[in-house]
């Protein structure tokens, strides 16, 4: 087995992602094949059921890319199921105190360091009768940071043991701030908690991730996060149906050459 | 009801679309509400099946473009299933006769036109009780010139009554002609076989139409093709995906300024 | 095993049927249990892809009702799956000679009455080993009788071995005489077109079959007819929810007594 | 945009929806189309995964009628979700305090009146950039109120800020009071029950909404509810099919006259 | 109807189960068929959905056999869905206390003995309107032992009120004593809590169950559980594989007989 | 790329596989991990539809066997689709005779060795843009050969260029012998026609390919069979299933100690 993504980022690697919305294998594996180093999966906001999940956590096994997930909710029963789909890493949202953190923890990690239940079914058949020895090691647990709660309690999640990183999203994280949903980056508000969760997490020797995109990314991995997704499925089809089919109308509308 | 598809066709618009091989709503939906006179959902070589072309077909209605298919073959049972279920156009593979293509009408036309059979269930909802008297004016069908022997018979499938337009699959027809898949503009035996087919539907009076994409799209619209695809869902997303993550990477290459 | 379908169709029992144009399993079980004799499964005109069918077929096995279907089109693939899958009767559209109806027969009598290929992966599971010694006894075989051609050939048809009943389908049937697609008894044209494949059956010694409702039911059971749908899922739900809504608009729109 | 179902809830308009147990864009569709003013996709006790929801919401939206759905339970993630997917009013069954009411309200609202995360994939399609600012204004809340414990915080639960609508359930209301399943209309311990959530609704300036049928929902409209749904999509189904199959087995039954 | 397995438990029976982790109706009707007195549906480590979930219901429901399910979590909505489907009994993972056990059987049993929400819509199919009477005395509710948190309460928890058995879960179980997955006879501390477990199911007068094989079951029926699964089905699956393959392996390396 | 399953044929390995009825991917992954040289995908008596092969085929290729399909039927249309989906080899059923075999060979070869239509979307994400180049030398195309008038063609199909193995269908060749469904070795009929087969393939230089079991394979491949099945998944599961159940109720009928 190569080495982990947990391992890479404990390393200090700079890891980029992709981030799925569209359910459904074929994109996962496009993404999967396409030299992320993670794609994850995200049943937070993205449109898919657990069985297409774990559709797409194959896909992504497939081209060699790590998968990850966003759960919908810090509740340990999805959380469970999809680390046993594979998931190598779970980012869990609206975590608001460290209990909240230890509780998304003990979701996934095997007593005695959590209370993972041992059902490893599709992983099994990935990673082998090895799988529960490593998985502690393996899976990262990544609460996000996205309220003035959060934000308030920062230093104390970041130390909860079993923590590996911090997730910001920055579209919660500035609606909580007041501003519009986005990267709000200087504006006063939305960097200092940006310096602020770095600070924390840097503190408590644990990394910073976040959802970003190829415009931004570059910044995000100069202020030191080392989880950054730079592309989202539907967002880059979208735009991209867009400018092409707005190239062709412009060619259009200039020329009546085209008769 | 708005003008159709099929009116704007023969009013000489040019007309340019997006292309589905990703199977599911979502994309569908994105690409139906981008501005697209036509997106089209393929189940030659798009990887959904019929359940799931349905629900595209409802989530293009949604945006407001035309749904168009492309059936898997020269298959009646197929042909009626998609247009009963929206379809407003039927691109049909390896056409290589007129027999073909007179057999390719049946299967999209009403008697006495044609012989698909009634039984309108969702496309019933959409369009009501007057769907019946009105489908055989507003239904594309639009036959694939694709082989040697397609190329042979032009004329004659032009010809054929109700056949709307034809359609030049490049990447077939290419490998028809010995060229490597892909658009083989310059290369005289393609050039020649463009040619051929536009000479034929001119001669018939029936429109041309392609697979094509932004970049030749230009091209394709000044030799005349009115139907013009601009782009391809997966292809689209994949090359978005990976230009974003290259982008990011020579950045994170080029400077330490990261750490 | 109680008497088949087949069995008291044979004694001239008359067998009413519900249609399912529904995908879906509960939509199924309800009808399954309703207290028809057979329920109908409509690949033709209905939504559903063979996965679902066969969870419909699964559906109404559980209510004690006869699944049967609709395929498609008169293909020998999609008719063996579907009888794998547990129908007990096929309803094949748009014969048009005695050779359609021979080739009808093939795809679903194992050999030597016919060539359907062994391999009863789900009907087995039912009916467990016993079931290839009996399918060719129990299967039904009904061609549908619905345009100018097939009522030209109706006798041949009729007389062709291995056929059980002759479908008709008052909505094609009725385009194919130039009427508008529905009942249209009392026009001579349709009325003779009953009459000819009613005789024809008579004299051949097999059923008639008809798609219907519970108003025109009476009706068929005079004509003869012994396998008459009554009820029409989409129909049926639509029907009653716009009935339903009707009722209560006109209560709020007769009283200011619900302020 | 047109008005919404918020707006016309708040300027006192009878709202009659449709109810959806049966799993499926089709049913959905037809009944988005029938005139009614929402239909209603129950996870509660309906069968459809997230996904079929949101397909089911998508075919809603086809006919113009607003879809609202019912949770599962009062649990932020899948509410999160189902108002995502574009769902304009979330039912929260079993709210027994004023405390339930409040977490609902969060897992509704964005902030500052609530904590929904943002990520509105599918619904940002539909809507557009817009969608976020509007969201709090157009998204319906609406508790259950259906044991003796929310009879009981009544008042509370209606006094919650961001609560727009008590919804009566009949027959969890009834189990509740001692009272056989169903709608128990003329038993005292019922009518107290309806007039204290009515009175509490009236004190409060929200509005009340019940799950009904068209027998009751004229009592309903008289007794002040606002939302009422009408039909139930699986019972109108089994209803009319049951009774279409009782009026032909009795025809068969009554005469000789059909053989 | 017949005698249900939770009478059948009460009157000391030996009820044998097979496991199913499988998504698909097809090896759910497979197990239904064979003879086992319960199939259960896992939810917590299987790979279904909700919907897939209902299917498979259908398909036990089939075979004669009972289904259950093991709920992905103690959280009441999916419980109570999945009892809607007609799940017969529930087994809920991870409960630490009687306060946990008593939720559970809220969750599953109608009022005044719990707090499950009327919706029976697809079990109300199967079982008709008198389901809801019996349906208190038909469910079984099995919480899971399977930490040390639950072993320290396991006498309150089996005298909780409404609870009709314990299951061990070998695996988890093992886990939290310190012992590596599995079935771990022989070991002091297992073997403990085994004992344990079944001398407080039996001073609270409930059953035992367990998770099992055909190897170990003649001891665990020995030990006194009642409800012991001999089969998974993913295990059974790939077992059986990987010694067929092992078997012709082995004849073609022993001979150059077959060239 | 690894040498391909085709070159390890025309090498003249024997090669092992497992045979796929049940639809989903979790069992296809399962096989696919477990050491078979191939694992094929039943489109024609299996319960799968389109997509669901697909998933299979991603399953199979994660384990590092080679995904082939047998298709429902010789239908140009649904065998593009497989092959498009990454399928390396085709059985295709009931060939009858040379000109079916010429039609097999069309729909499996690009041109000029065949009429495939170019479009390898799934495949493309997994071999790349050289996928197009290699794929005739690494596809498969294997009529079965299971009835008389095949049998009298079976030299012919044999020769036809493009054919790689004949694949005797022992249950379908049995019926059409008048024997009873299964392997009938040692009645002379059935054993002829193996031989008859066995001598065809040889003379023309191409492989034979048989559906058997880990009984049966032993003798196949003494008889030069090189390509043979050695599980059936469905089979394999209730095989296993009964056999366990079986074990554990003798158990429990033998003591009186499990009390």
């Amino acid at each position: 087995m190569s080495k982990s993504l947990k391992a890479r980022l404990k390393a200090g690697e700079a890891l980029l992602g992709a981030w799925c919305m569209i359910p459904g294998a074929l994109t996962a594996e496009a993404l999967g094949r396409a030299g992320f180093d993670w794609v994850l999966i995200d049943m937070q906001h993205g449109c898919m059921d657990y069985e297409t999940a774990l559709e797409m956590i194959r896909a992504v096994d497939l081209g060699g890319a790590t998968p990850i997930v966003r759960a919908p909710w810090n509740d340990p029963g999805i959380i469970g199921r999809l680390l046993d789909a594979g998931a190598m890493g779970v980012v869990i949202p609206m975590i608001q105190t460290a209990e909240d953190a230890r509780r998304a923890v003990e979701a996934c990690l095997y007593p005695p360091a959590g209370r993972r239940s041992f059902g490893p079914v599709r992983v099994g058949l990935r990673d082998g009768p090895g799988y529960f020895a490593d998985a502690n090691d393996r899976v990262l647990v990544i609460p996000m940071i996205e309220t003035v709660e959060a934000l308030a309690e920062v230093d104390a999640i970041a130390r909860t043991p079993g923590v590996d990183a911090l997730f910001v999203g920055p579209f919660d994280l500035s609606i909580a701030l007041g501003l519009p949903p986005g990267d709000n980056d200087g504006k006063p508000a939305f960097d200092e908690a940006i310096a602020k969760v770095s600070a924390a997490a840097r503190a408590a020797g644990v990394a910073t991730a976040v959802l970003s995109n190829a415009g931004v990314a570059p910044l995000r991995l100069r202020q030191g996060f080392r989880l950054v997704s730079v592309v989202t499925d539907l967002s880059a089809l979208t735009l991209a149906a867009r400018a092409d089919l707005q190239t062709v109308r412009k060619t259009l509308a200039a020329g009546a050459d085209h008769a």
